[in-house]
């Protein structure tokens, strides 16, 4: 199933306890309902609290005898309005829709305006500052290729590798709203959104795009920049 | 001063009883604590429940000290978050944010995509139905001039002169979603969304283009079609 959802109100997608709001637990309810068995979905990562979908992708197992286009129908009757399933298909037994992820597509919404706009103030990080996009590029190319991403990451210890590969990663801007977006294999806790901080110290001149290399060399989460804000995270794509 | 707001939860732009939530309300409240006396808001016209609007226009009268930089920067810590200031400038004394208006574009979003775009759901109306858009625009034309709008207006009984004039009307889709773009002089109580609610009609197949001619002549109502909702209204500029 390709899901889209306005994350603000969630807690992230990753049921938690029985009675947090989460995206997972809203759907899987839905499903559950519906097919008169329990329904444990399999989603192809976790978005964090506040952050936002426009093709999440998840999959799971029914003897539910309904048609696709007839379950798609059902949930969205009776999903809340603020997630859409997208749509559904029959898939191989074995599909995996976290294991067989080739790559997945991250957009970061920055408006860099004197004010917020009224209309986008739930989808977009706002900061009235100036931002020198040409650093933030070149900054940008250094993460670009197969990493030890251990700075980026807020994480407990883990004896699992931290190395991750960005596909590309780029930054366009139009009218004052900055748009990154970047394509890796995968991402770990926070990834994204600390390399939009740290990003974000390079376009303020806080750092230089000379800074990146060392701050990945040193395996450090405090060398990189502040955490950005959830609500400008839409992951946007998954690849298989 | 130029205003931007989300219009939501509000009950349109015009003060009602003292208590209740719209636009001009929560602004002269914030104005008049900052100039230490009571302002009133002059609007260039009322914008309905639950209508936005990007470049709302009005203007007032103070004897504050403030330079309009301060008051701009007092409005934005001030207002809440769905309701921006954009821009105030000194104006002649005589200026009128309603009687100056010459012309206004107001904006109508429909997704006719088959499911809500969860993203814009609060800024646009959802109809699933596959909408003629040729039928549309020919419909359209018959609108452009001037024309007694007594059959498009939702009003109690009036001596007032029910004709208008339309400038342009513009119909364009990209990707499912249709904007319907209108400026005219002036329009009476609900008119944008009864001509949409009446295009929407002929998009479905409900009413001919010719029959339009026939709508504006009849001068009644309940010839034309139905009011299409608020939320997908926004007041876009104002000509002065």
């Amino acid at each position: 199933m390709i899901i889209a959802y306005d994350g603000s109100k969630y807690k992230g997608w990753q049921k938690q306890k029985e009675n947090d709001l989460t995206i997972q637990g809203k759907i899987e309810a839905v499903l559950s309902k519906m097919a008169g068995e329990a329904i444990q979905l399999v989603g192809c990562g976790r978005t964090d609290s506040g952050v936002h979908a426009e093709n999440y992708i998840a999959n799971f197992h029914t003897k539910c005898s309904f048609s696709t286009d007839a379950m798609l129908d059902y949930l969205y009757e009776y999903l809340p309005e603020d997630i859409v399933v997208k749509s559904i298909e029959d898939v191989a037994e074995r599909f995996h829709a976290r294991y067989n992820v080739k790559s997945k597509t991250y957009v970061y919404r920055l408006n860099t305006n004197k004010f917020r706009d009224v209309f986008n103030r739930k989808y977009s990080y706002h900061l009235a500052d100036k931002l020198n996009l040409t650093e933030m590029r070149k900054a940008s190319e250094v993460l670009i290729g197969s990493h030890d991403f251990q700075s980026f990451v807020n994480s407990r210890n883990s004896d699992k590798s931290t190395v991750r590969t960005i596909n590309y990663l780029n930054i366009n801007e139009k009218d004052g709203l900055v748009e990154i977006e970047v394509n890796g294999n995968g991402f770990l806790w926070n990834m994204v959104r600390v390399i939009v901080g740290t990003l974000l110290e390079v376009g303020k001149g806080n750092l230089k795009p000379t800074d990146i290399e060392k701050i990945l060399d040193e395996k450090k989460r405090w060398e990189a920049g502040p955490l950005a804000q959830a609500k400008g995270l839409v992951l946007r794509d998954v690849q298989y």
